[in-house]
């Protein structure tokens, strides 16, 4: 038995960690409001393992000896669990699927290698064996990148980088560390931090991700204003192919024809295996200082966000939460701490003195890094554009809180799956001239799919990574659901999908394809875009050895 | 005729601009201690049109009506000097041939359309017609991406983009304007100044070159520290494609699987045809200073550029000089104007008190520009910086100097031609922790290099384009030829670029591939990367009508 250890089968995040509304005042009477949940009623509970029904390996025995004659008997599994965790993500799909024995196909056979050498034995063996690859990071993916097609004939081999997690190399002339690509955030975070250095990407999914993974679906972290998006950071790859290693050196930037390490970069598992990825590292700034604000509109604090951008100022963080959202950080705070300033009714009398609708008021986090200089200098700018656009600074407090809350999120969810709820997140970039609009009709085909569904929905939405010409927008939605689960997610999360695409947005900011969004692809990169990455991946994989099906569908 | 403007048949730029050396007292001396050239003898003149042998166009009077039939007849063009125009870009070897009418093959026709559609018409009757088409913008390229195969038994086809040259469309809220791909440098860059914007993008070739050029070669600004490179700055792409448009929105960012948008940059034409480009572009900043600084030493000033880049200061311009390239700037001077400060003797002594070699020093110049507050709290910072290394301030004197003269230099290449000399360039990028290495070697190898083809040669250098991990080292290199000039210039280039290699710096920087530097391309991306690329360039072109054999050679 390996080991490396997984999330929850059923679920986010590890044992003993759970969401808990008790100690939050605010949150019974929020969902009893919006969701018309009582918590006075009883709460499901996730099934046990006993409970599921997994199907059987279809791995021959002697090509899992095989594979144990490369990595050893003890890291080869094909027991049911193993192969449980290792069929999904922990996409909401993912969650009720697994909650409900819905495996349209597990995978047959999970493999550990414990280094490239053995990647590349499993790799060429996967070839010769008319095998199905799918690589393995943290397992948080939400996009549907991990599970093997519906319909796949062949042994499918999930191989776990999970060994692969050292931080190899250090070059501190240069701001780089070559990384073992199973590395996962906190553990390189750790060993970065001891020497003196950040590599400053947080995306949610940070405490329970590899920097393979974040390559291999094009991720973003949460400061990425500042430290940039994963394919910024990501200057050299190892990648193992069928006969080979594809090597691309750290180098700042290069004119050596279309960008073989930008087509590594969300491949998904489609091009090879990554193995190794050198990133930007910076050193630890003196300072680190999110405060927060609050805005009267939603356009107000979009119309800032957009201005900071556009200014001297250089944030690591810019985000502001719609009212909805903004409501829901009220209902999930506890008594005693973080957000009760805010919510006093103190605060509320002034806002409602300035004429503010207190229903409708947007808190924003802004975050500064760097030498004390430089965040006094950006904050001082950001104050200004605040208060143009009709926002106040509210202070540090909240700013710390949400710095300590920042990846307990996804936990909510499982909470709300155990009461017949179904909460997901759909995200996208696109031009500011577009985000208001797009914003609009999302929650408008939102709240249309929640018609058409029959429930009393609700969503909200923040921006955050901001860039000069446009940000993300990252929803989510939730309701109590009593059909389909499935059919019912599938129809509220189309209509957001395609709004995104509709108003000029991307079908994803930072989640990637996979199967989830793969529909919508041809709509994002145009027809010819689609032709040319399909001539990529056919070129590539002939034989349909690795990840089959993601990112593009098979035609 | 078509009215679209070309560059010199036989050299840079436009016709009446010529380096002259008359008015620079410290140049003749330069030139006869460094290169044993002496100006008291005869100089020699470009070749006129009437001497130059071109060979006759291999179209078919029947394609070249289908052509005209698409454009107009105005807007086709198969006399000798248009071909000519066409067949090469401007590199040393492109010179040399074009003066001595060695055309391995020279195109047969050359085609203007006037907008996308003709280019679609254009593309879809070249593959029907089994023709080759090589996209053509400024001609400013100096990698062989322009120039048909030598064995090209099909009829090759120049597309010139000379015509899809506006600004079509400013997005004020996102900082985004779409421009069609034949704009040159100075006249797109006058019509968003007009509105109050900036593209930020300076390259050598500014004054010759175009967006679609940049894009298909991954172009790099003189201003790229603030602005980006090429690869940064564009956000959306249209690109003709046989059969359809490939479209890429404008967006700030996606996670949609490989990069299709990073494919289309540095394609040199291999994917099809670039006609428009969305641009990041920027409010004209409010100041803008480029200040000059010297150091005693090239390794002070590298230490220097490096820690600039790791600080909170955000400069526009990073580049410092190596010694000897400092001495051409002062031998390259006006009597009464620019470096002159530097070149009195009073700096001299002043300098040489401190302990400084002043044949060694090296000059070098940091731009900022934003808001008054930035450039000056940037212009401390870095002071900081500079004196820490053991550098001085020298004002700004010079720097206004560099600005005015920055795209004169490829002038007195030809000048140097004239005089039987053969003037290249060679660029690379690397890790800062590999810079040191990699310059003393390249310097090395040039040195061994000259010796081998038994000339007197110069070599010099700059740092520019400064990035967190790692920088460009752009160098120039000069020497008199009474050899076989073409295979003299092989041995020195192949010994420069090996050695960028064999440091662990990339094949170029900015400069792109083509026929140049494509021998190298295994060595930078690796045998599999190589053959990644390859598989795509074949899935998407398998009839091989789009400038084949560019960045990849022919197997």
């Amino acid at each position: 038995m390996s080991d490396v250890k997984h999330m929850k089968w059923w679920g986010w995040g590890v044992d003993g960690v759970a969401f808990h509304h008790e100690n939050k005042p605010g949150f019974a009477p929020f969902v009893k409001k919006n969701l018309g949940l009582d918590l006075k009623k009883t709460k499901g509970e996730p099934p046990t393992f006993a409970d599921i029904d997994v199907p059987s390996s279809r791995a021959a025995e002697s090509f899992v000896l095989l594979l144990a004659g490369i990595v050893g008997d003890e890291h080869v599994e094909t027991d049911d669990m193993s192969r449980v965790v290792h069929t999904f993500g922990k996409s909401i799909r993912d969650l009720i699927r697994v909650r409900t024995s819905a495996f349209p196909r597990a995978v047959d056979v999970v493999v550990y290698p414990a280094n490239e050498a053995e990647v590349r034995l499993i790799v060429d063996a996967v070839v010769a064996s008319d095998a199905v690859l799918i690589p393995f990071g943290g397992g948080s993916n939400i996009a549907g990148s991990l599970e093997p097609l519906a319909g796949e004939e062949r042994t499918v081999v999930s191989l776990d980088l999970g060994r692969l997690n050292r931080v190899i190399e250090l070059d501190a002339d240069s701001s780089l560390a070559r990384i073992q690509a199973g590395a996962q955030g906190p553990d390189l975070e750790a060993e970065l931090n001891e020497a003196g250095w950040t590599l400053g990407h947080f995306p949610d999914s940070f405490t329970h991700s590899t920097v393979g993974g974040w390559v291999a679906t094009r991720s973003s972290g949460m400061q990425s204003d500042k430290f940039g998006d994963i394919a910024d950071i990501a200057k050299g790859l190892r990648v193992v192919r069928p006969g080979g290693v594809l090597v691309l050196r750290p180098l700042p930037s290069t004119s050596t024809g279309p960008s073989v390490r930008e087509m590594i970069l969300g491949s998904e598992g489609r091009l090879g295996v990554i193995t190794e990825v050198t990133v930007q590292i910076h050193r630890i700034p003196a300072k680190r200082e999110i405060l927060a604000y609050l805005y009267p509109t939603w356009d107000a604090g979009l119309a800032a966000m957009r201005e900071i951008s556009e200014s001297d100022a250089t944030p690591s963080i810019t985000r502001v939460s719609d009212g909805n959202e903004t409501l829901f950080s009220f209902a999930t705070s506890k008594k005693s701490k973080g957000f009760s300033a805010l919510a006093t009714k103190g605060l509320g009398v002034f806002l409602k003195a300035k004429g503010w609708d207190t229903e409708k008021m947007c808190l924003s986090f802004v975050g500064n890094e760097g030498g004390e200089e430089l965040v006094a200098t950006n904050q001082k700018i950001i104050a200004g554009i605040v208060k143009k656009h009709g926002g106040i600074t509210v202070g540090k407090g909240p700013g710390v809180l949400y710095d300590q809350k920042k990846f307990d999120t996804p936990y909510i969810r499982d909470w709300f799956l155990d009461w017949g709820g179904s909460a997901d997140v759909s995200e996208t970039a696109a031009p500011w001239s577009k985000l208001p609009e797009l914003y609009r009709n999302v929650i408008a085909s939102a709240n249309h799919a929640f018609d058409e569904i029959g429930v009393k929905g609700w969503i909200m939405a923040h921006l955050s990574h901001s860039y000069t010409s446009g940000a993300c927008l990252y929803f989510t939605f939730a309701y109590l659901d009593t059909g389909d689960a499935i059919t019912n997610y599938d129809v509220v999360k189309s209509a957001i999908q395609q709004a995104f695409i509709d108003a000029g947005g991307t079908l994803s900011h930072h989640h990637g394809v996979g199967l989830e969004h793969a529909p919508w692809m041809e709509q994002d990169i145009s027809t010819e875009g689609v032709k040319v990455m399909r001539g990529l991946f056919g070129a590539v994989d002939p034989g349909r050895h690795f990840n089959p099906g993601k990112v593009l569908l098979d035609e």
